[in-house]
């Protein structure tokens, strides 16, 4: 019970995810997910706080690998330069769990408890990236724009990022919309 | 019972933002809210399917009148351009219900369950706005782009509009906002 389990919450993850494709979110249980693991409920339960959590535990460290990524920018950059650089440091954290990711985004879109929880993470993630601007001295409306727009380009490369067929890393989709973004700009 | 009630939605309306400030969402019931009004639950049902909808009817019309005024923009404008204009209709739609909004907000901010509605419901209307902008022949990803950074204007623009000292025109603040967004965008 207590002994040292190889990679167990890589484990658990991917025992949670196939179940969850299998029989749905709300038809597996923490002790199904174990069980598959080859692994405790209360091995789960050491990494876990529940079975939600298998698809949420890595925003916040998402959120600090934004967050540190923008405060290390140089001084006197840009908000948008800045939160381009968040951006990147999302690109890098994610590397190439895409599969992974894939599987995650099916499972969230078949359960509106995800799909509102995945809403509010993305919400509290803007909300920490223009609080890290206001922090390095941008006015608050600029960074909340900058925070939100920067959001509203992640949500979609992240989109465009698990689409069929797709191969080219996160970071390079974002850079890509970024570059879009200030073409379409009104009076740009 | 079946006689004609003079703003009978208005008068619910009313009355059900006065209880959920003072009783809070989940302790108030329809039976109260048609009590405070002056109506029976019956009249109640007619207008609203639940208590939840109260806060939330005038979203459809929202987004109607938003995808109305983007159809309706003249060939060949910018996708930009086109989301601006669609801000604009949402200022026009809004006109003076600061102050039913500015409670509005204050009940959905206390209830976990009606943030994530809100959610939802903003990213409908973003879904709208980008297909909208698709059936005018934007490309696919840049109508996406700019239907979500336009709804990242617009939910900035919104909490700016229900700010206490506020006295600007919502559509005023976006538009204040679109140009602010122009000088951040990276390379403008």
């Amino acid at each position: 019970m207590g002994r040292w389990e190889p990679d167990a919450v890589g484990r658990l993850r991917t025992a949670a995810l196939e179940l969850f494709v299998e029989r749905s979110y709300e038809q597996t249980t923490v002790a199904d997910i174990a069980e598959r693991a080859g692994l405790t409920a209360r091995t789960f339960f050491r990494h876990f706080p529940d079975k939600r959590e298998v698809l949420f535990q890595g925003s916040e460290r998402l959120e600090q690998t934004m967050v540190d990524a923008l405060l290390q920018t140089p001084d006197g950059v840009s908000a948008m330069t800045a939160v381009a650089t968040a951006m990147g440091a999302a690109g890098s954290y994610f590397g190439d769990i895409q599969a992974f990711a894939r599987r995650r985004r099916d499972v969230i879109a078949m359960n509106a408890e995800l799909r509102e929880r995945e809403l509010i993470k993305l919400a509290k993630l803007s909300a920490s990236l223009a609080d890290a601007l206001a922090q390095r001295g941008i006015d608050a409306i600029e960074a909340r724009l900058a925070a939100e727009t920067g959001m509203a380009v992640f949500r979609l490369a992240f989109d465009l990022w698990l689409a069929d067929g797709e191969h080219r890393r996160f970071d390079a989709i974002a850079a890509d919309l970024l570059r879009r973004l200030a073409r379409l700009a009104p009076g740009a």
